[in-house]
């Protein structure tokens, strides 16, 4: 940690800083500059509390160069984490998986129809929404338990691991019992119970980002699950609220690259969510394949003029289909592969 | 709702819209423009749903005139809903309410000592968190069920009613129980099984609103809690997030009057959280009752450089009763009085 | 345009809106909801002011239907826009192009080398910065006039047409003189008399998107040029300003295949500026290509760690080599290619 | 400055950035933390460029302690700057000032018509605007020279001095000799080369917030009109734009006590621009009055609902007078007074 003290501060205060810094068993650095002296504690092993110091007159600003997070950094675990979701691996140095489904279960028929066209198209992995979270109270909210068995149906036949969402804790055990990996949607990514308990359930998490937060929280969230015992756990961006509304979220795909070199787990890009137009899906999920993401999630549903949640940004079977063997093409080409 | 046609669609295209939405049982009225023609629907009750339209071609946009929420607005409750949290009365046309106590509870003697000396300066109810959401788990997070105890004796001590946070469904109960107003924090905001939930606890919920959630989601996250049956609400700003970082959020006054009018359902301002440091404190909570606030929610603190918790935007006890004498003042002034 | 009422608007001020629509020779058409009454303006031929709408009582919004520009956009203009640099083509449906060059030009050798170094590895044009827009007065800022002749001299030499920003108006003359293209950056993105004199200078203009425009105010802003009768502007994307700092912009590639719906100008993107970073220019750069981008602009340096100006942000030769290597191979596989 | 290494430099990377920093004339300070190793720089007078340091192995980040400004700081300039225009004079510690007028000069009849009423009222100074910044160059732009001259005719007349914006430097010169303080305004607030030539042109300068300036770069842009010798700068907070667009910007008010922390240059609060709605400019503007801001800018408009430009967030007549009745009471309790 470097305290920076006031342009004013006087030589008592400076010296009570450091007094200060003695007192926690740590060395006191001064470094006088041209407008203030800064001065930087040693021998610390973690984060450094400001709260000792809270009391201290003249301090203008404390600047942390340790992060609030250990487990989910690559300074700390520098081989990639693989996660396995069934018999898929994920991971930056793997081949990247295709997660596909519709947005929310609708019906036997709409899911299992569901399942059989991504797997034939070449999907890795099937999701689909049970519990569904919306903005207002009088939006279609997912079928509950109900719909989680017929997810579980559909992939099952379909021979493809599933991929679903909790919202609540008391929903963990039965959705960990027939789900492949648990999903921590966006809007409980600091949730920080949710994230706990997930830790626990004995499966994969995939965690998303949430619509505001920094890629510092995002890890600070992860590193919750991983403290339980938990590495695996599976990232995924979807873009982050900003002032352009005329595409629904802003997903800057250079955060891909950017979090390979800030951590071990792996990360996949959800373009359908990100963009909320369905024509701009096929070419944000093959630049995410390009980046080197660790896969994608797009949301498949054979019928998306009728789909009650999402429907505008999922893509129809020939749509994905194309898309599969695209992303074939560009696989060729991307980065760190 | 209105339909947005494309500049190109042809007269069948538009036709097709027609006809759909008389399928459904209301009546297009075609609007032709100088650019292209918007189709709007007449005769619905509440939100037309988009998903009948999606497989038609020639649309550009859905307009909805219609919002997200309907039990929190004024146009269907006019008269301002009064909020009673043990004997205090919190409403837009009531007295300006305090609530004020430390972030976290640490100990007996510094619960005690903050609600002695709140209640002698003049604070409405007591504050203080027993689970605390923290970005990174390596931070202190409360002291859980214990600190709720300690909170609640020393509250009825002081003869103060309690507001305290809760954050997982499983903790409603107790909490329910002991405090007199249950509080859902930012984070949690569009956590809606916990907002569900809530509403069926019998007790005041205080909702704060989301770091990056609009007006509109605010409201709607609040329709959840009174689609319970429970319409003694209490909306929270306390500043979104924003590119500017020298302030901890951004906080804008004026959605306070704009709340005023769009809701009848009370709104309260914590400075304290959302700029983060002391000074700043004082003069935007004074701001606050001069917009019309009906209330403010302050983090005070026996020894703010010694707090666990959100220690450098903690007012000491000389610092509240001061602000108390001048908030009085300021009350005299106050829009809407 | 749609006049939105209020919920308890009377119809005494329903009638009073649309009899001042008759006055202004159009017609109302009143769309009765659920909640509300709006009512439609029939009948203009382009954008409708409000002005004379705002004495009226019992109005809550104003929704245009119809966009600030005309001339940028597709649905006046279907084809695309082909912008001629020198010899070079730049268009949607023509290959892409590759600008690149150091952020300043700072010596004759630098320039020189800099030129001489993106033409042997394929570069269509050459940019660099006589007149430098920085944050800070103390910053570097330019060579200015003598740059601009080193600069030109340089692009000669290697027989690369020149794009260069211009930052004032008694610039333009001369820049237009010796340049082949003329940028107006994203600071200046909202100078109007700089847009509208730059129209006028007889030379393309890359017009660069302000770092908090809308898509909607960058399309306006350009349609300041065309107004002046200067159809040939090229777009270009550099990210936009958000609450994530781990970037220095947030750049979202759906803009691109977004933009090709809406206008017919050609879009570009910048991968150096938007993200800060020398390591993740080169997959952005690639995915920009992937999804259909007219081109991309790019920093290159002889010795970025010297560089004046930006240079954490500029490739090396050999990076760029290397890079314009790998577009080759991706260009194969874009959009609408 | 603070070099932070990455947590596997090696100790040759370590030392290779000391030596460097003693190449420079500077002394390095390692200061070895749990993580990683960071090394302070000592003996600098201003700002450390990074440059020299950008190709030495092994670097994470630079911290910068040092900011981009210097003369507008209160670090080296401690006593509160007074501008003064015509005979007012605005300063933190003098009373708050009112700059009122119509947000566009539309004819004699009108600017002669507010310049009147606002004098009446108690307004200081007058505002108008001859030349406009508009997003489409469809909307009305102002009347020009005319309009210029104009103001100054009416302003003369009721005995106000006169604030007006500039556009262009060409402006400068006539402008500066019929007004009493030029406006630059938000759009141009990175206008680099209008802001030096502001700074020559003998006027006091009235310097308005860009819609995504951090307020880091407020300051550093107000510093290129001091380097030009002239102090005499007023700042205008006006808002910022964010996610949220219920309100037009969003307006932070503790930017005013933070900003009389930071620099000597008086703030004032411009609620008319920022809020975009009439009904919430009088509370905005007493709560800026309340925290400390050194004067308001307001629209008064002799018949809003028929302004050519920004009559939704216009005053009229006895709304003005209302509110200078208002404001005196606030002034009375307000910050720092």
């Amino acid at each position: 940690m470097l305290i920076v003290m006031d342009h004013f501060a006087s030589p008592e205060q400076v010296e009570a800083v450091c007094q200060r810094i003695r007192e926690l068993g740590l060395t006191p650095q001064p470094i006088p500059g041209g407008e203030r002296v800064a001065i930087g504690v040693l021998g610390n092993q973690g984060y450094v509390d400001e709260a000792p110091f809270r009391d201290l007159e003249g301090i203008r600003e404390f600047i942390h160069v340790t992060k609030p997070y250990k487990l989910v950094s690559r300074d700390f675990h520098p081989e990639d984490t693989v996660v396995r979701v069934g018999p898929v691996e994920i991971g930056w140095s793997r081949d990247p998986v295709v997660i596909a489904g519709p947005c929310a279960v609708e019906s036997a028929e709409q899911v299992r129809a569901a399942a059989r066209a991504v797997k034939a198209a070449g999907a890795h992995l099937m999701r689909g929404g049970a519990f569904k979270p919306r903005t207002g109270p009088h939006s279609f909210q997912g079928l509950g338990y109900e719909g989680l068995d017929l997810l579980a149906e559909a992939a099952r036949e379909a021979g493809l691991p599933v991929v679903t969402e909790v919202m609540r804790i008391d929903q963990l055990e039965k959705v960990a019992e027939v789900a492949d990996c648990v999903q921590i949607g966006a809007r409980n990514m600091q949730n920080f119970d949710l994230l706990k308990e997930a830790g626990r359930a004995g499966k994969p998490v995939l965690l998303k980002r949430g619509m505001s937060a920094t890629l510092d929280e995002f890890l600070a969230a992860a590193e919750y699950i991983l403290l339980e015992g938990n590495e695996q756990v599976i990232l995924c961006e979807r873009g982050i609220r900003t002032f352009e509304r005329a595409l629904r979220n802003t997903l800057d795909l250079a955060v891909v690259p950017y979090l390979r070199a800030a951590t071990h787990l792996p990360v996949i890009v959800d373009p359908s969510h990100a963009l909320g137009r369905r024509s701009l899906v096929p070419p944000i999920a093959k630049a995410a394949f390009l980046v080197g993401a660790a896969g994608i999630m797009v949301e498949v549903h054979p019928d998306p003029c009728r789909a009650l949640c999402d429907g505008p940004q999922s893509l129809d079977f020939p749509s994905f289909t194309r898309l599969m063997a695209e992303l074939d093409r560009v696989g060729r080409l991307r980065e760190g592969g």
